[in-house]
């Protein structure tokens, strides 16, 4: 049994910045590794037949209030973007040509940087799917804005983001967050208690 | 402020179902009361546009695997009934009529009524739909089963549940369960620790 929490997210999604505020903290108390897995909710959706959350009538009402809510609850800085939702492709492939960079010292800053991607449209009302936006989050992360603009329009970049979410779809993934341990899904933000209580458990 | 916790549930619902067997402890905790309230989700898709769980490709095999997991972890006996899903409408008109009745006797039953049904249809492979099996369950709790099946045929009975639906909907009502505390929503199983902690906490 591996140590690792697969974690599937959109960057459009507000649970799934929620989410990812909580689990760095989750992951070092349980002693396990977290392995980022961006995807594209578009993608998943023509599979699922969905559609954005805020879309649906009644749902999307009661979400958006309670992003608000779940938000102050933990203590996450959140104000609802005006550009709602995204399709968030070069802020995914960027994140994908860090986390299966060969440098080890860029590797390392893929969860620096999809924090502060998430920040940036959660919190600070940027426009993440803005190219200048992403650059001048990997220039204040010390990753090299010009590189990593060059690489993610190479074609070896765009396939790891498609296969990405093929990968996602093969493993059952429809929402986000998704946490998958050892091929356990647990779906939404509100599922982190259960996810931890099955780690600690050993499963029931 | 009342302290009373609107319980909107559909009986082919298993979160609901989930959720019906630990709200009574809860409620107890806070000193709260519940307020069941029946509705019917083949209604309220049609608002969303929203369909049953299980027939969502990908999020149905979760939904269906995560039925057993919550249950499990709760203690909660769950088998996953072979009609699935079913419009209770007789059950809920069942509902209705015992939870508004004059009789304070057959009243105070309506919380082990439902208890009851929800049970023989997600523990005990019963068919709630039929007439016979709701019949035999009002016997078993000392409700005459001859008043109830005329009762439920009549046009004030079914008025009830119809407007209890619309007032669902007018609630912003879109899935089951949803805990509605002094117009605060939350909906489903997994959401019962946050509106505890929001009910002990006087909010956020």
């Amino acid at each position: 049994m591996s140590k690792c929490i697969d974690f599937y997210f959109d960057y459009s999604s507000p649970y799934g910045y929620l989410a990812s505020e909580r689990i760095d903290d989750i992951a070092a108390r349980l002693g396990y590794t977290i392995i980022w897995r961006p995807m594209l909710l578009g993608v998943i959706f023509k599979v699922t037949g969905q559609g954005p959350l805020t879309e649906t009538p009644l749902k999307g009402e009661y979400s958006v209030r309670d992003f608000g809510r779940s938000a102050r609850e933990h203590k996450v800085a959140y104000q609802h973007p005006d550009k709602f939702p995204i399709g968030a492709i070069a802020a995914s492939r960027a994140t994908l040509w860090l986390r299966d960079n060969i440098d080890p010292d860029l590797k390392a800053r893929t969860g620096d940087f999809i924090h502060a991607l998430y920040r940036a449209y959660f919190a600070a009302g940027q426009d993440i799917t803005d190219a200048t936006v992403i650059a001048g989050i990997a220039d204040s992360l010390a990753i090299d804005s010009q590189t990593l603009q060059l690489a993610i329009s190479t074609q070896a970049v765009k396939d790891a983001l498609r296969l990405e979410v093929e990968q996602a779809i093969t493993a059952g993934v429809f929402g986000s967050p998704t946490m998958m341990i050892n091929g356990e899904p647990f779906w939404g933000h509100d599922r982190l208690e259960q996810m931890e209580r099955w780690i600690s458990s050993g499963g029931w």
